[in-house]
C-alpha cells in the first residue's frame, strides 16, 4: 500500500506538469497524448471484456480508434476528410460486422458489440477533449484555459474524495458496485470540483468575460458528480469482468482507464455544456 | 414447409404493393414505414441478444432508435434538431451506461453494450434508406427511383438464390454459419441482382442522365454481395444466440429482422455508392 501510494506519487510528480505543458502546447502535442492515452485504454478495455468470453477484434478496434482521434477530432488532414463522420461510423460498424463473419469464432455477437462499444466508449468520449482544446468564442481562446481546469479539478475532487471519504467516510453510495466511495468523500470531491473551478475563474483565468461565476459553479458540479460517476462506470466494468485494475501501465495506478475513467465522463459533458450553453447553440 | 411457404406467398402478396406504394408517398409515410420496421427488428434483435445472459434496455434502445429515426433522418422537426448527430451519439452513450449503473443486474457490460450495439446495427444502417429516398441530385429526384430498385433487386436476388440454391446448390459457401446456403444460389442470386438494376437502367427508370449503365452494374453487385452477406450476419447472430427465427411478427417470415437483414447491410451501401461515387464527395 505504501509502495503503491509512492509509485503513485511519482507518476503525479512527472504526469502532472507534463499533461499541464501538453495542454498547452495544443496542437499535434496534444492530440497526440490524447491518442496514446485514448488507445492504451482502449487496450486495457479490450483486454478486461476479454476475461468475459468475448473475443474483441483489438487491432481493428484500435485502428479505428486511431482514425476517430486523428481525422475527426485531430483534423490532422483536412483535405482527405472527404467523408461526414456519420458515414464513417456506418462503414465501421459494417467492417466489424464482415470481420466477425469470416473469423469462425464463439460469441460472434458479443465480439462485435464489445469491438464497438470500445470505440465508443473511449475515443469518441475522450475525444472530445482534443475539440474541447480547440474551441474558441468569438476569436478568443478559451480552449486551454478550459481543459487545464478540467484536469485539475478532476484531479482535485479524487483527492478530496479520497482524503474525506477515508476520514470520516461512513456510509456507501453505490457498495455493490465500488464498496470503498463513501458519501462524505463523494460530497467533499463534488465541493472541492465547484471551488477549485470557481477560483480559477475568480482569479481571471478565464480570458475576459467567455466563463461567468455561475457557469464556473456548473462546470464544477458537472466534474464534481459526473467526474465520479465515470470512476463507478469503470469499477461496474470491472467487477463485471472480474477484475481489480484495468491494466499496469502505470506503476500504482492501475492501469490508464483507470486513471482516465473520470474524464471519459466528464470531459465531454463539459464540452458541450460550453457548446451549447455558455456559447449558444445556434452560433457554432 | 408447404403452410410456411403460402403464408410467406401472403404476405409477399399485401406486402410488396404496400412497400412500393410507401416508397412511392415519401414523405412521413416512408418514414413511418422505415420507423416501424426498424423498431420492430430492434425489438426482436434485443430478444434475440436477451438469450444470451444479457439483459439490454429494450425500451431506452427503441426510444433512442425512435429519436434517430425520426428526427436525424426524418428530419421530422428541423427547428428542435438543435444538437449534431455526434452529439446526440455522446449523450445517448453516457445515458445508457447511467442507467446500466443503477440497475444493478448482472452482465453490466454486455448490457451496455448490446443496447448500443442494436441502435447502430439497425435503425443506423437502416435509416439511410430515408436519407436515399431524400436524395437528389442536380435538382433531379432519383430517391424514389433508387429505394424500389434496390428492393426490387434484394427480393430478386434472394428469390433466385433460393430457387438456384435448391436446384443445383451443392457446396456450401459458410456451412458453419448457414448450411443452407450455396454458392450456386449465391452466383445465381449476384447475377440476377446486377441484371435487375442493369434491366431497370435500360428501360429508362431512372431519371436521365442520373444512373449510367457501369453505376447500375456496381449497384447490382452491392446488392448482390452486400445483400446476401447481410443475410449471413443475421444468421450468424441467430446462431450465437442459440435461435432459428429472430420473432414471428410476420407469418411464415420469421421476423421482421429476418426479413430486412439483406437490406440493413445492402442499404447504406448503396447509399454511400451513391453519395460519393454518382454525385461525387464534393457536391454533396
Amino acid at each position: 500500500m505504501a509502495d503503491t501510494l509512492s509509485s503513485r506519487m511519482f507518476v503525479n510528480f512527472l504526469g502532472i506538469p507534463g499533461i499541464l505543458l501538453l495542454v498547452y502546447l495544443g496542437g499535434p502535442w496534444f492530440i497526440g497524448f490524447v491518442t496514446v492515452v485514448s488507445l492504451i485504454a482502449l487496450y486495457e478495455f479490450y483486454r478486461l471484456v476479454g476475461n468475459k468470453n468475448a473475443s474483441p477484434h483489438v487491432w481493428i478496434g484500435i485502428l479505428a480508434g486511431a482514425l476517430l482521434l486523428l481525422f475527426h477530432y485531430g483534423n490532422i488532414c483536412p483535405e482527405i476528410v472527404i467523408v461526414n463522420w456519420h458515414h464513417i461510423l456506418i462503414g465501421l460498424i459494417l467492417i466489424i460486422i464482415f470481420l466477425e463473419l469470416f473469423s469462425g469464432k464463439d460469441n460472434a455477437t458479443a465480439n462485435i458489440t464489445y469491438t464497438i462499444t470500445g470505440i465508443l466508449y473511449i475515443p469518441l468520449l475522450l475525444g472530445t477533449m482534443v475539440s474541447l482544446r480547440d474551441i474558441d468564442s468569438s476569436g478568443v481562446e478559451t480552449g486551454y484555459n478550459l481543459v487545464v481546469v478540467l484536469f485539475v479539478s478532476v484531479w482535485s475532487c479524487d483527492s478530496a474524495a479520497y482524503v474525506f471519504g477515508k476520514k470520516w467516510g461512513k456510509s456507501k453510495i453505490l457498495e455493490r458496485v465500488s464498496p470503498k466511495k463513501t458519501w462524505v468523500g463523494g460530497i467533499a470531491g463534488l465541493i472541492t470540483a465547484i471551488g477549485v473551478v470557481i477560483l480559477f475563474q475568480q482569479t481571471h483565468f478565464f480570458p475576459a468575460n467567455t466563463i461567468s461565476v455561475y457557469h464556473a459553479a456548473s462546470i464544477g458540479t458537472l466534474v464534481g458528480i459526473f467526474g465520479q460517476a465515470g470512476d463507478f462506470v469503470e469499477s461496474m466494468i470491472k467487477r463485471d469482468a472480474g477484475v481489480k485494475d484495468s491494466g499496469a501501465f502505470l506503476p500504482g495506478h492501475g492501469g490508464v482507464l483507470d486513471r482516465f475513467d473520470s474524464l471519459i465522463v466528464a470531459t465531454p459533458l463539459v464540452y458541450l455544456y460550453y457548446l451549447y450553453v455558455v456559447v449558444g447553440c445556434c452560433t457554432v
